[in-house]
């Protein structure tokens, strides 16, 4: 990837957040930020908040150790920088035009296949956003106010939608939404786990395949009704 | 409950390990190590293996804080006790001789609900386990050789049995294994979240009785082929 590119990218995920509007707006779109950030993502799935320290992340990124206070204050702002760009893409991507224009059914589709997108382009994330699930009620307040409350409800109003023009069987649209998250989230957080299980590589891109056509597959026939079931493919 | 009752239940749950069974043969089955074992409970869902400490173990169970080291030797044995006494009691569920000579389609439910039945007794086990799959491999392997990777075989296989008798679709099974614990242990190991997404308590018996009739109508119709669809009902 050409360096221009990443740039570009990043600056685009950092919009997402305030850390990293500061951060832009204080002109920090260096090489060694991006080093930290990337670094801080893979320290931060493999031990979490508690386990990680700023230290190791210095010497993953192949920084001075000093520059991720530097950029970042403490450890809890630059994990919340690394969770908050991660997670506002993936709410972003259930808001765009073109996907609420959609039908309910095609937008459930679209839900699915932008979550795997994401997930293959961001393997860290799903052990990331799973730890930080599993913390103390008060350490989610903002993720939940911010990013997983509207988009669950984004979520549900589509399956009440579906349900409402007949596309969809008579389900319980809460429930749904955590099902739905539940067979894409629980297999990537543990995929260390499912990789030994099953003695295969489950981030092989042709066994991410397989895993996004299961999951298509089940949700067509556990949600759609009969008449309703759209051939599955990628959008 | 009684003190006879507990006592035997420890004893039981003890003889699936084999840390438990040294304890039981040095005739360690007093009330400070059930205290000690219930407390590890709370801390390691909490804090997980790493950022669990031994003293707080201790206070927790309000015992002297010499005595988790004396029982168990150190945290790592505390903690592989712990998982090991739960995790074993979701896979003898899945061996009993009741369980094993039912059709397919009835075994499926029976995981189902008897998964749903220890969750409910054992809040804990979800973030516990959650917390260990997500471990490296190395430290999974036991878990995996002994556990997981058996009681996933069984579950492909009934699967696969359900769909030679025409009683499932034709879904690929091991997905489908992963799809159905998805569904269970995603939602319970995020606990905290759901019930602050949702503002209620997911935890409450009424919600967790619509929880397991959401995920029997979802499996219903996601892996029984409609001709072969029971009457959800709990075993």
């Amino acid at each position: 990837m050409s360096k221009p590119k990443i740039q570009s990218g990043f600056a685009r995920e950092w919009e997402l957040s305030p850390i990293g509007r500061r951060l832009l707006k204080e002109g920090r779109q260096f090489a060694s930020v991006r080093r930290i950030v990337v670094a801080a993502r893979k320290v931060f799935a493999q031990r979490g908040l508690s386990g990680a320290r700023m230290d190791q992340i210095a010497r993953v990124a192949g920084v001075n150790k000093a520059l991720p206070y530097y950029y970042f204050r403490n450890k809890e702002e630059l994990h919340r920088f690394v969770l908050e760009t991660m997670i506002a893409q993936v709410c972003v991507a259930m808001e765009s035009p073109s996907v609420l224009s959609m039908q309910p059914s095609e937008r459930i589709y679209a839900l699915i296949n932008s979550t795997f997108d994401f997930v293959i382009n961001n393997p860290a994330y799903p052990r990331l956003i799973q730890r930080e699930m599993m913390s103390d009620r008060r350490r989610l307040h903002w993720m939940v106010v911010s990013y997983h409350r509207p988009l669950h409800r984004r979520v549900a109003a589509t399956i009440r939608e579906g349900i409402a023009l007949g596309q969809f069987r008579r389900v319980d649209p809460d429930q749904t939404v955590f099902t739905i998250f539940g067979m894409i989230q629980h297999y990537f957080a543990t995929g260390p786990l499912a990789s030994q299980i099953w003695k295969r590589d489950i981030w092989l891109p042709k066994n991410v395949a397989e895993r996004r056509k299961a999951v298509l597959d089940f949700i067509k026939h556990g949600l759609f009704q009969p008449e309703a079931r759209p051939t599955i493919r990628r959008t």
